[in-house]
């Protein structure tokens, strides 16, 4: 029997706009949203909330900052259930900027913080529960947070702040199965009174088999992205999540649609996925950056090269 | 602290041979055996030994046949440790073709079979095992074996085989971590003098993390190919593999340069991964034949279609 508790989130446009510059055009949004509206896909996170007096428009498309009228012209006139989320990052966004849920097309705010910065983020979700939003903390980089600091940002999370759900972040694409039981359970016992989220990256094709572990041990919200775009080795495909759950209200077919019409032709134009250098810097539990740099550049198959000198900075 | 008893077997040029007609060249070959040995890889299994009265040598590739003087063009003169595997197919399979093992440059011979084989296959594995090979027994598509039928035949495998390791199948990709850990420890609870093997199939990209939850149970024996070539979605990438045990004899970096160099460039002409056909027959637990033949259609992107296709067959 399924577990209606579970939630799934697609954040496509969101975490699909770090390889394009958040500029993605409405007709290709719209076509995400009604796939995932049709689909019963849970929320659709859109893009970021980003400060304009830090980024400027010329430089970055428009789910970059996510302005009420773009979302409106993504939802307008298409029948959906489907909830609007945004993603905020610590000391990138302007609290001034958002205006209370009722006046707005979004749903939900999740605030992206890593450990070190989580009195800032308990202060922003504070601030945006307090205007009415959902709200979550994702704890990015979990893979390299040290299990005291770890404990203590939970302790707080679950104390101090007003966030509906806690997320794990495998920014790195990291984690094994057993460091993710080992995390859900961990957060199962400090965050009490939330509900654990589990978004995992593609780096070692664990993203999907992770995201079920984290379904096993309880967690009720899960991410994903259509045909696993993302940055680097990308995300957890939202279409083997779908194929997995039970729950009746989800429908694969839909997402099936725009893999077809839209996913198959920009997977042509920009890059994501199972590509060694992404591997390598998940098994090495590193930033993906400087695959990224490499995939740029000449030597962008050079794989044990590429493995060598990341090991030799390691012995720094 | 890592196990030492963790064997890992390569099927690169066996699986891989199903979707290029078992017709890689002897150079091709050897640079993979090297690149294995390098890696301190146990096993490579290089082919099929099918019997040349059923399959035409004008038809298929010389990695059918696998006689013991194109072995020897592979390995001569290279330094190893790797011993040599075969499969055989129950029914396709001369034994009198096999020279005993002291005699042949082959080590190990598995043979596939179906549940409803499983007679067939006992006689095979202790013909070969008296002619002094290692032997195993690959129960193929398990995930459709109902379970007194497999139950009974790990009890006469147990009972009445000679061989060393009994695998799990996982021929359409459609087993999750739960399934492989109920079916792991169904195998280790029937047959305790044997060890259970893994050989997982990528269609839902649980592959590795199927391969990591059978290592968590016991298993002992894992299968992996470079760059997860096979047939259709693949098969668990032998790269994350060795990225993930901790046996200091693994060298991960033989087999990137030879992903760079041989995979690269040979994945432009054939294709294996995660495709969404291939996804679809793994969530529908069915053979990939009707994805491969999708895919060499001119409807090879009409995901949706091919989906309701699945559905009202079975429907029948």
């Amino acid at each position: 029997m399924f577990r209606e508790k579970i939630k799934v989130l697609d954040c496509t446009i969101r975490d699909g706009g770090l390889i394009n510059n958040h500029d993605f055009d409405i007709r290709f949004v719209r076509a995400v949203y009604k796939a995932l509206s049709d689909a019963g896909v849970d929320y659709m996170e859109i893009g970021y909330k980003n400060s304009k007096k830090l980024f400027s428009e010329k430089e970055f498309g428009r789910w970059k900052f996510c302005d009420d009228d773009d979302i409106k012209r993504v939802t307008e006139g298409i029948e959906s259930n489907t909830k609007i989320s945004v993603m905020v990052d610590v000391d990138r966004v302007d609290e001034k900027d958002v205006k209370p849920r009722k006046d707005s097309p979004v749903a939900m705010i999740r605030v992206a913080s890593y450990v070190k910065d989580i009195d800032k983020a308990i202060y922003l979700i504070n601030h945006f529960a307090d205007k009415g939003y959902e709200t979550t903390c994702n704890i990015m980089a979990i893979s390299k947070a040290l299990d005291n600091e770890l404990n203590e940002a939970l302790q707080q999370l679950e104390e101090e702040s007003k966030a509906n759900v806690i997320y794990i972040v495998d920014s790195f694409g990291a984690l094994y199965q057993e460091t993710t039981e080992f995390l859900v359970k961990k957060l199962k016992n400090f965050v009490k009174t939330k509900e654990v989220g589990m978004h995992a990256h593609n780096n070692q094709q664990l993203a999907f088999g992770n995201t079920i572990e984290a379904i096993i041990h309880d967690a009720n919200y899960v991410d994903g992205t259509i045909y696993g775009i993302g940055r680097a080795a990308g995300n957890c495909p939202i279409e083997l999540i779908l194929g997995f759950l039970k729950n009746p209200k989800f429908d694969i077919r839909p997402i099936l649609d725009v893999i077809s019409k839209e996913f198959i032709p920009l997977r042509d134009k920009i890059e994501w996925g199972y590509i060694i250098p992404h591997m390598i810097t998940g098994i090495l539990d590193e930033h993906p950056r400087a695959a990224i740099a490499l995939r740029k550049s000449d030597k962008k198959d050079n794989y044990r090269e590429f493995y060598e000198s990341l090991l030799r900075v390691d012995e720094d």
